[in-house]
């Protein structure tokens, strides 16, 4: 019997508290605290010897594998319902009995337990006394369905079985102890998630609630669902073909969609999953440690970095009477932001509510007014809680921060739309509304709707778990250019590969005529709006490649419009984009994540902050003078004296040196 | 000007031959071999100002966004040619002129930097040379693009055009060298996928060849396709129904061929690219080389690990005839071993052939009699080659290697199959063929072709790579127990969750009635043996939300059929399964693969092999003393009496010592 210390005291967080001794046995940890007088330890290597720990394992896999055979039994060849004609269903009794000689040895087994370890630890284990509870709620049920003669509507035992299997591991049980601890992070990272999918479902719901395209968006559940599909994939030219057939900018919608969402957010979900888990499996302990900077090396990097990173605001501008100082005091107070958040999370519920209700109604019974009036109130909160802002920190105050710039801009584009609404449609001498101008009135509603959904967004900076993974998506993707770059380059050369010989590969204009007789997959989902006709149809149809969903319709159409080599340069692209480009950019958010779990002990998503852009900039280190001298002696234009009678050459250099 | 090493010099790649110094600009690095008397110095400073390079820049997104506007431009609403009435196209000599404009701007950026490098640096720069071929390129296509008035086939300029991007970016150059460098570890992981691919290909033919199901194994193209569609989920359910719905256990074949494809290999590539570019972004350079254990240490680790795993084998038998002594040596030489390979090789391509050949005929019409003379010569040669090595290695030495047992039992197996296909159909008074026994000839025949290409799997430990890759991936599945427990509970208790309310929530027996009348996704698509209607069928269909891939059908059908809060549950199992589940398996694979690299300096995948399960007993370290004894001092059943006068309190407790 060797001992072991707890083999979850992972990686940056807190070892020291974790340790617990255990004795360690074949596959788990075991507690020490159990009897030592003679009998109970042969009762104890009995026990845990080999044979009988076997026998128990065996009686777990059995009570779980009764489950294919209990009614409704798997004992059939086909489980397709059309087909089915025998299935075997075994004589009320004969699973049950089985599970009855299974309940008697886990209550043997929990007998012998609780005698080992005693009474008083036995009423501190929390597991042995669920343990307790399962075997009794099983017997119950059991009694209740023999007596019911295998009638029962509801198995509850059936439930309760998996707790078996996670009893008797003691790894299974830390591994859960682990998940539970990794919890608050991904439920973190889920709920900017569910933030991502409401924002785009009201976007969408008012982006293409009046036209056609009504099967994805026709009202809140159905655009939710979408959407939420779309996060995986799987429904992805679908959903964007009704669109982007009528216009092709409406594909930038769903194409920010799942950049934002698939790509960022769920990656971002695997590198924090990853970096909890690290060192859990691997002894990396004092290796791991090694890794850390040490906190003082850290601390110095840190402020260097600040130095550069945080933007000096310009002075309040100073006021001579009291009640205006008074004023200013309150106006530039935190409170005000929150106040101006609130309300423009009450002006998007409102935009919400009036669109689900409006959702069952046809464009013309929708009453627009109200919603208007409710926009305009709304919009002089806003352009009065600007004003006062400007009062409080004077103009150039004001503009200092970004985030009132983003505000202040939306304001004032409302408040220009509003009054074009009202000159339009509310004035005593305008014309019939409907014969007007370029835009109708629901229109014009429709875009304050969307601008003020968008200015919603003021809110990222204020929640400090968005603002640091906006922040960090952000630094990405500004950092990302050279990735870029290089997939702007194969996306070029592919569809010039294609564009520059289509007439020769493939042409939709010998199949133009034949829109309704063709019959494969990509005929019948309607994909024609994806073809290589021009650039900007070529990026969409590789794009839609990419996300791999469906691409074999692609693959299929072109093969058998053209030769079967086209599935080559499909099967190329795939290769090109979703395994080399793709797999790039999750490395780099791994990289990123890991990066700041590993150089700052003791982080979590929700507790710090490090622009990786002020990083990057130390990536630029200095050469050795002894390197420079180096490859200034090789420089094919310079011809420098060397003095040769001293060893260590450093030629002074003021005109390459500013 | 600053001055900086080569950013890419990273972790566990010798950085000291990569030196090379550079002067870095906005953007990029510099060379920093430039002419530096007074004039050049100027011209320098100036070309490399601010307003210079922007200038560059703008003209080479110029050159690229031209595509969207040359023939066939992308100015249309849509892109649907069912649509498509007015797409506006610039006249010949508009986008012509531009591009001009941009090649003579290009002409000018080489003249200066060639200029200022000087013709001997020029010579050297690979890059300036493929920039001067390009534009001349690009001026001849034009040239000739004017004179045939656009009415040119093929635009070869077009395909050079992504060149200027490139060209013009340092950083670019540079990450591209660097995806140029992992390129090899890829390829090797792509290798392996293709062979598992193949296989994969190999034994659905034979496995479906005959059967109803011939949309997807229907010739080699067909069913390398599907299988590659497969291996991006893409076509998950749908490739796997209409053998499902005929057998359950067809299931099997896809599930196993997803889980080695899609979640083992593709993750590895993940892990491999990722750690390849790590330390490509951060400037953590001393502090990866921190993360290092010396070799020293690493070597110590290693040589006790491979204590433990390197087995014995019994000596070779000793014989007393010198020709015997000399057979023994010439059989016990690793060429045998080769020579096998290779014709279990030609082997697997003979029945390869003759599948191609015989996809186009009918069950009939096909010879099965050639093909099983052949495998009768091939199944002899494996018999003399085990009873050689039997000779050689003696009894018991055979036993010891486990590929000879593996080898061994297919053999025998093949042997036996062989000579009941020769007494059932060979001998003089047989019957005839068909009125006879539990198989055909020709299901015999196709169960000997698929031990064959299963026996193939014997080359597997003899390429190193791939037996680093296999090992690997089997080391992880055995370490796994705790994760796949997890997943097995989280399945059990999902389907219990459903299969014991089943009759209130959904019941497959209401709609069994109008197969033909409804008309979802799920209908349409013949989903019907993906249903909760037992426990294995609902293991299937939980598996197939797993993947993702249409997994709308099922959330949709269901919700149709019960109710909308169905969905909640498939959201739920979604989250389970496919978002924690796989992103630990992630998690735990990256885990694996950045440890090799991290702990062995200069490791690439195809270099060196450290099991895991090695490692893994490293995890279990010795407490300290003092901890063992503060433990037992806690004890509630061990009474011990402290010898207080002693501060260094070391228990003897032989009973719990082994």
């Amino acid at each position: 019997v060797t001992t072991s210390i707890h083999p979850f005291s992972g990686v940056g967080r807190g070892s020291g508290a974790d340790l617990q001794l255990t004795f360690r046995a074949r596959g788990g940890y075991r507690s020490i605290n159990h009897r030592v007088d003679a009998g109970s330890l042969r009762l104890y290597r009995w026990y845990y010897s080999r044979i009988c720990q076997w026998i128990l394992g065996t009686i777990i896999a059995v009570v779980l594998l009764l489950a294919f055979v209990e009614r409704p039994s798997s004992l059939s060849i086909s489980s397709d319902p059309r087909h089915q004609s025998n299935r075997w269903e075994p004589p009320c009794g004969a699973p049950e009995s089985v599970e009855m000689l299974c309940l008697f040895i886990f209550c043997l087994d929990l007998a012998v337990k609780s005698y080992l370890i005693g009474w008083e630890e036995f009423r501190k284990s929390k597991w042995l006394i669920s343990y307790t509870v399962v075997i009794c709620v099983s017997v119950v049920d059991w009694v209740l369905s023999v007596s019911m003669e295998c009638d029962e509507k509801l198995r509850v035992r059936r439930l309760v079985r998996p707790f078996f299997l996670l009893q008797n591991s003691s790894l299974m049980k830390k591994t859960l102890k682990c998940i539970k601890r990794t919890l608050p992070e991904i439920a973190s990272v889920i709920l900017l998630l569910a933030l991502h999918l409401c924002l785009f479902t009201m976007i969408g719901m008012l982006l293409f609630a009046k036209n056609a395209w009504e099967l994805h968006f026709k009202n809140l559940t159905t655009s939710l669902t979408s959407l939420l599909v779309l996060l995986t994939t799987a429904n992805n030219p679908d959903v964007m073909i009704p669109a982007y057939s009528l216009n092709r900018c409406y594909a930038i919608f769903f194409i920010t969609f799942s950049i934002i969402g698939t790509y960022c957010l769920m990656n971002l979900l695997t590198a924090i999953i990853y970096n909890q888990f690290r060192g859990y499996l691997l002894a990396s302990q004092q290796f791991a440690e090694q890794g850390y900077m040490d906190q003082q090396q850290f601390r110095r990097i840190f402020d260097e970095l600040d130095k550069d990173c945080i933007k000096e605001h310009p002075p309040l501008p100073q006021y001579t009477s009291a009640t205006l100082q008074k004023l200013q005091v309150v106006f530039s107070h935190y409170y005000l932001t929150v106040l101006g958040n609130l309300v423009a999370l009450a002006n998007v519920l409102c935009i919400c509510t009036i669109l689900v209700l409006n959702s069952e109604k046809s464009t013309e019974e929708r009453d627009n007014n109200v919603l208007e009036v409710i926009n305009l109130c709304f919009i002089l909160f806003y352009l009065s809680e600007m004003s006062v802002k400007i009062f409080a920190f004077g103009w150039r105050g004001y503009l200092s921060y970004r985030s009132n710039i983003f505000d202040g801009f939306l304001t004032v584009l409302l408040l220009i739309l509003q009054i074009a609404i009202f000159i339009t449609y509310r004035l005593p001498y305008s014309q019939e509304p409907s014969s007007r101008g370029v835009m109708s009135l629901w229109e014009m509603v429709r875009l304050v709707n969307m601008l003020i959904v968008f200015r919603f967004l003021r809110i990222i900076p204020d929640i400090k778990l968005m603002a640091l993974v906006a922040s960090t998506l952000l630094d990405l993707v500004k950092n990302l250019r050279a990735f870029a770059g290089i997939l702007v380059v194969s996306i070029h050369r592919h569809i010039s590969d294609t564009v520059c010989v289509r007439s020769s590969v493939f042409s939709m204009d010998n199949t133009t005529s034949n829109f309704s007789t063709a019959c494969g997959t990509y005929e019948q989902l309607g994909y024609w709006p994806n073809n290589f006709d021009d650039f900007a149809a070529a990026i969409i149809l590789l794009y839609d490649v990419m996300i791999v969903n469906n691409w074999q319709a692609f693959m299929e159409a072109y093969s058998r419009y053209t030769s079967e080599w086209s599935k080559v340069y499909f099967v190329c692209w795939w290769l090109t984009s979703s395994v080399m480009w793709v797999n790039l950019f999750v490395a780099l958010i791994l990289e990123y994540v890991t990066f700041l779990f590993l150089t700052v002990p003791g982080i979590s998503v929700r507790s710090s902050l490090i622009p990786l852009a002020c990083f990057l900039r130390e990536q630029i280190q200095e050469p050795t003078e002894e390197e420079l001298a180096c490859q200034l002696h090789q420089h094919p234009h310079l011809h420098l004296e060397w003095r040769h009678e001293h060893q260590n050459i450093r030629p002074s250099l003021p005109s390459l040196r500013p």
